[in-house]
């Protein structure tokens, strides 16, 4: 193959992205037939329409002011809130464990992304935060799965299913499944575990060309969380789902430590609510948290970009003092299988594309690899919520962040935020309220009870005899009282009693499928 | 002196506290002089006694269950909210401006503290975060009481003032009272910044004997911030608060870049409600977050410990969702006169001290110097808050955390909160607010406007592609806008319109009391 094949060249010249076989002539044969594979799989006049429609909408989305001002705040109706509604949860929970024993739930994982930001090459579900038992992510969820299972059973008597589909991309697709093998499954069965791949689209200049990252390959990344909808209708799983008998799905991210898969309050009250859609969310308290909000404009549901919001309509706040735009998106949210098969035949292809400007490395006409220290073209991506504006019934169901939310983003050494410090801290503190709330409590080394909020002195860290004028506000960041629980024990809390209630545990405790272990040593 | 004086060694043989002489023969002939000065000041009878009530204190206090049992939220009559009571913040800030005007409010800084965990041996206050200005604390809490006094003649034709009165402490008096003279106290009258000193006690180990820190030093600390209200009568300050006509006093710790010093809203909310106590307060909105809370007990008013809360009573929330005992604590009091002269003279010396278990280093019989890796003595200490039992009407306001408290309390190395990062980038943000809500705007590179809520992109920290499938929420920690304005200007955010609105600003942007000034360079 001397010369690339004339069909490629022509439809390459017909989209203006000849400039891809710019290096052929340098190419091994081998590296020829890579670039031509890729190159022959893309629709390019797709793309086109892709980038087009999808510039277009940031000129529109540049009118900032409009778009703020056509914001409307969540109807109290369309609510249900875990602290306000605390006398509904009961109900809602039953609903949801019905269902699941019904077989008609399923939880779908997006977990498409690297662990670019935390440092790793792997995905992050296979990343083991330090806990005691140094459960990866996956494994946490899949025993949270096979839980619920047995919760469902238990008060309903069904043996039942909760089919887990998950989303990889191109660069998850082997260690993902791989890791999977490996721990046969993490105890559920091999036929309800569904992967599947999300698609991947080319990075392209402000100017529309296709940019190359080696002379031979493409700079290709993952469509975004909303490549979902895309995906599901190519490898027809909303069929999968409709054969399995499932009526709701779960969806959520992977990078979330304490996510409740297939929460049956979640789910139980969206039911009850009779939604074909509803996202989970946490309250927003701080005007200018860095955090997407759900609310409606034009009347039609939305999630509304931190970046897209002026300030003034962040502090705006209601009679009662809350944030009138305080639910925060957390990537969690419910359908119905009934909304998911319209929207992927009708209303996904309707969708544009985000932009998101990014540095991208690129070969430069010299075929030097260029790391550009500022934005030099663009990724194409849809948002897992842009689907919220075609339910027909949408609701919003708001939790407690310390308990629902503690995402995974960034290595220890980069952030003091959403990193694996935070995360095992944000699991072990709610694993420690777990045990008090079923009446047990922790003693240090003298049997004096430990206080339920840990302080520095409670942790064997007792300073110095120090002149703190302000003696009342101590480091949230102290390290909390390590107590792990087995998903396969408890789900979110239920069920410890007869573990715990009445006793006195030392630090660290951990409450496994085979008991209660102490562990017996100095400090932490 | 070849022995000790005689009757310093009876009143110590009577104490039970002869170990303090120990290392006597030793000694050279400065040193026993030291050690003798530093023993004939105390009484040691009166050290007996704050030792045994304290200890009593603890024991009553292990009795953790009964007072969280007791404990009641504050009724909504007594509490202003900075959020709930929006239409009622004008009235209070103009009352609270007359009563500047007429000379009537005094501010009293508590600055005893050491910069130890900080990582500085000098006080506090005289720490610089890093702020384009690099003005430190004192400077910039000095410029805001400027800033007000001449609010308060602009709106009621008084020249005024508000004396400052600042406590230090034996480890802290010589360098504040230093750095305010080299800065000729930062543009205030030298008679209106009164510095006082408060009393030090020593360690205590746990059977009530002082420790030795040196073999002729004994190891002394601050009698906490509630030593106030001692050094305030060792002084005759009230009567000199008395002699000035001053009938407010505003009391608030060194440590907090955001403090409102004599904030006009707070002092005529308590005004207002005709209140002889009040406390600032910030809403506590996680049930572990480790702040004291203002509550009743027993229908009195104080505040309860995070270390002294049950989780279930931490956990309780009302009907609108809210925590019950929200609450924060933040240092931060309104006291009348009146009410300080009744402190001083009756209350005060019937309270008791706290006890802090603490590492103490000491020399052990053999005069080594041992550093004990867990307590192995007490301070002790009163609090600022332990009056509040005493008030015939108590108040509590709520303000904003973002806007009113972000305190310095580690070095940026030991922890990611309350360190000069969090304190600077505090009041960069809230600065940054200030501008947008008086109608200026931040413009990048290109000219186009940035995003109210900073994120990475717009700090020009655009990220490389990655395949991140959670785009909705980003690292907190981002870079904020550079944004610097005089307290000289503006004390809390009024009168910016005449220098932003309708102006677009590249970062960073100082506004100072000689006007506007954008420093042109790249990034931040």
């Amino acid at each position: 193959m001397s010369r690339a094949p004339s069909d490629l060249e022509l439809r390459l010249a017909r989209a203006g992205q000849e400039h891809l076989l710019r290096f052929w002539d340098e190419l091994e044969e081998a590296q020829r037939a890579e670039l031509c594979a890729e190159l022959q799989a893309m629709d390019f006049e797709e793309l086109s329409i892709f980038f087009q429609k999808a510039t277009e909408g940031v000129r529109q989305f540049s009118q900032l002011e409009k778009v703020d001002a056509r914001m409307e705040p969540i109807p109290r109706e369309v609510l249900g809130s875990a602290t306000r509604d605390q006398d509904q949860l009961q109900a809602w929970e039953s609903e949801g464990l019905f269902q699941i024993s019904q077989n008609k739930v399923a939880v779908l994982l997006l977990a498409g992304g690297q662990g670019t930001r935390l440092g790793v090459s792997y995905p992050k579900g296979m990343y083991d935060v330090g806990l005691p038992s140094h459960k990866t992510l996956f494994q946490i969820q899949a025993e949270r799965i096979l839980k619920l299972q047995q919760l469902a059973e238990k008060y309903h008597g069904n043996k039942c299913t909760i089919p887990w589909y998950i989303m990889t991309s191109g660069r998850t697709v082997e260690s993902t499944e791989e890791s999977f093998t490996r721990h046969k499954y993490f105890g559920l069965k091999k036929e309800n575990v569904i992967f599947f791949q999300q698609g991947m689209l080319p990075a392209m200049s402000f100017d529309g060309k296709i940019i190359l990252e080696e002379k031979n390959k493409v700079s290709m990344a993952p469509d975004g969380n909303g490549g979902l909808y895309r995906a599901l209708a190519a490898q027809n799983l909303v069929e999968d789902m409709e054969q399995r008998g499932v009526e709701s799905v779960h969806v959520y991210c992977v990078d979330n430590i304490l996510v409740r898969v297939a929460d049956p309050r979640f789910i139980g009250f969206c039911i009850h609510k009779g939604a074909d859609c509803g996202a989970k969310v946490v309250e927003k308290t701080n005007p200018t948290e860095p955090v997407g909000v759900v609310c409606r404009v034009d009347g039609v549901y939305r999630v509304v970009e931190y970046s897209e919001i002026s300030l003034a309509t962040a502090q705006r706040r209601g009679p009662d003092g809350r944030l009138l735009f305080s639910a925060g998106n957390i990537a969690n949210h419910f359908f119905t299988v009934r909304f998911l098969r319209d929207v992927v035949s009708v209303y996904e292809p309707q969708l544009q594309h985000h932009v998101a400007q990014k540095k991208i490395p690129f070969v430069d006409p010299q075929g030097q690899l260029i790391k550009p220290d500022k934005p030099n073209g663009i990724k194409m991506e849809k948002f897992v919520f842009d689907i919220f504006q075609f339910a027909k019934k949408f609701v919003v169901y708001e939790v407690l962040r310390e308990d629902e939310f503690s995402p995974l983003k960034n290595a220890d050494s980069h952030s003091g935020k959403d990193n694996p410090t935070t995360a095992r801290h944000a699991l072990l503190s709610l694993h420690h309220r777990w045990v008090l709330n079923a009446g047990g409590h922790f003693v240090d080394g003298n049997g004096s009870r430990l206080p339920a909020i840990p302080c520095s002195a409670a942790n064997g860290r007792a300073e110095t005899v120090t002149a703190d004028a302000n003696h009342n506000l101590k480091d949230a960041h102290d390290v909390p009282i390590q107590c792990e629980i087995s998903p396969l024990v408890s789900y979110a809390g239920e069920g410890l009693e007869s573990y715990v209630a009445g006793k006195e545990f030392h630090a660290p405790l951990i409450i496994g499928e085979n008991g209660v272990c102490e562990l017996v040593k100095d400090g932490v």
